[in-house]
């Protein structure tokens, strides 16, 4: 077997059952009625059991959003200009994107990892250059990618996730950003789920209804082109997939392997997710859903996946900035059970 | 007029419409797609009319959890004993409670105040006594406190935003603690909604169904015997009210009168900040909603105010602990509207 076998055949790590059961059992003895605080409770618990610790604790989150252009731009897909991926990899560097504004809000670590803009960038501060080419190829017309691109791009995100838990990283937060990627994105979720391309598009950054059901029509005719290549999960990926997003899956199949809790963000990262879980049973376990999107076909990942996002706002940016949002209910979370009093020690009667 | 008279005739102040034109206009110039951040956009813009502001900010936070007994407890309506009240008193004061660590946590300032224990307390840290009685009677047999008790607690609400507004908070959060309280808030909303008790009852603490159907027979009764009595939202405060909530209504309305903008907890929150504006028209604009409660009837409440609120975690706690949970969403969408680059400032293309 090849590196790259050898690794892909590494399970996902099981959760932490006996912590999960004395989590369950201290959140019954704090000062709350049983259940009051709802989803809150669950998610200490479920931190407990990922963390394999009795007080869970979010205080190092490293944020990284992996960037990349995709050839399918070409076909009218996106609102936006190519080169707003390039643009947009300058404002997260200079810290006026959304993501730098949270990242910074939230004290948490921001890398941006540069898998394959259409031109090579300058050097800039909290950028990783990992371009694996300019951009993938048009996939309506050929394979986004070659399977070495593909196995490149996934250990990349392998790499990254590897030294980041070496350091103490508690918490990891993936994002995106790549002019076109919603197209990209929704094709996966198509071949994984087996839909129509007309059951899951959506307006990505904004599209119009006619443009919209033009896009539809791009990604089937290219879900259609590719049908016979596409039997596997990782054969999906390569061919109608981006950089940036295999880099993704790469990362969250390897937080899974390792043991590191993920907060996945929206669409285009549940995704990915999703792709995680179907390559590398038992991944999904590792997984946190922080947001549902306004991208309609959101909500059919999140199912696939039996997740119940913390937030339903609105929200459609990617970058990893629904993630962010919610990352401060998990740090509440944490607090709540490992300081709260529990009935014996504040004296309270219970019912 | 009576002093009283004189301060409920002021009106509700309005809030800055061209500030809020401003921050549209602003929200429209950040380097995202626009709408993007959906629900996050409209809390920046909301916030920079009701503080006036372009720049509109949260650091200084004031978290007040107004606390009383009920003598609607002797009717078995709660699963708690009543000594649980004046227990949680000192666990809020000791750190120990859910909103103890979640004020901490924000970096907010949290008081409590003792509109009316059962038993005096002894002195204790950020606890005010504003005693009005030794809890309310039960209101199955008669009027829950006089029309003076009722204006006196109003009163205490609104003297407590008089102080904090004159000292610079830019958001007030009020929270509640009563054995008790969910009974009396059910029966305000069920005469200011017309409606019967068994639609807007619940479980509250955690009752089960035979004893959620006796807690509905006897809110039903007190409404019927009181009918002649409830003529206006202020007697319906008076017939069934609680002394807690009476100062929340009366924080509430001085908060819209002043202009301090208001993040509204759950159930009991929500039901006073209906009744605040049945009493004062014009509040609701200085509110914004955290929470949707697991408390069965809070969608209806939430419906009667046309509010949307921000999480939707199953709480059902109370103490002003989703209104807490919440609070870290207004601070990121401040952080997100003052400090993300425009697309000049971060020469990214546009549409």
């Amino acid at each position: 077997m090849t590196d790259f076998e050898l690794w892909l055949a590494l399970p996902a790590k099981e959760p932490d059952k006996a912590c999960r059961q004395a989590a369950l059992q201290r959140q019954q003895q704090l000062t709350k009625p049983a259940g009051s605080l709802g989803q809150i409770e669950n998610l200490a618990v479920t931190l407990a059991s990922l963390q394999a610790s009795e007080k869970p604790n979010v205080d190092r989150v490293q944020i990284t959003v992996f960037s990349a252009d995709h050839g399918i731009v070409e076909e009218g897909v996106s609102l936006f200009p190519q080169e707003v991926t390039a643009e947009m990899i300058r404002n997260f560097s200079r810290g006026g994107a959304a993501i730098s504004v949270l990242a910074q809000e939230n004290n948490a670590q921001l890398s941006v990892i540069n898998m394959g803009t259409i031109n090579k960038l300058e050097s800039l501060d909290h950028v990783d250059d990992d371009r694996i080419a300019a951009g993938t190829k048009n996939f309506l017309h050929y394979a986004a990618m070659t399977e070495f691109q593909c196995q490149q791009a996934l250990l990349v995100g392998q790499a990254h996730i590897d030294k980041l838990h070496n350091s103490g990283i508690q918490l990891f937060i993936g994002g995106e950003m790549g002019i076109g990627n919603t197209s990209s994105a929704t094709a996966i979720a198509c071949a994984l789920l087996a839909r129509k391309a007309q059951s899951l598009v959506g307006p990505g950054t904004g599209l119009d209804a006619d443009s919209v059901k033009k896009k539809a029509d791009i990604i089937q005719a290219s879900l259609d082109k590719h049908q016979q290549q596409i039997g596997s999960p990782l054969r999906v990926l390569q061919y109608v997939g981006g950089f940036e997003i295999a880099a993704l899956v790469g990362a969250y199949i390897h937080c899974a392997k390792v043991g590191l809790p993920v907060l996945i963000d929206g669409f285009i990262s549940s995704v990915a997710a999703l792709l995680a879980e179907r390559v590398c049973p038992g991944s999904q376990e590792w997984f946190l859903f922080s947001h549902q999107s306004a991208e309609p076909g959101h909500q059919q990942i999140l199912t696939a996946l039996n997740a119940r996002p913390l937030l339903n706002l609105g929200m459609r940016l990617g970058e990893a900035s629904g993630a962010a949002m919610a990352l401060p209910l998990l740090k509440l979370s944490c607090a709540l059970h490992n300081n709260m009093a529990t009935f014996a020690q504040a004296s309270v009667s219970r019912q």
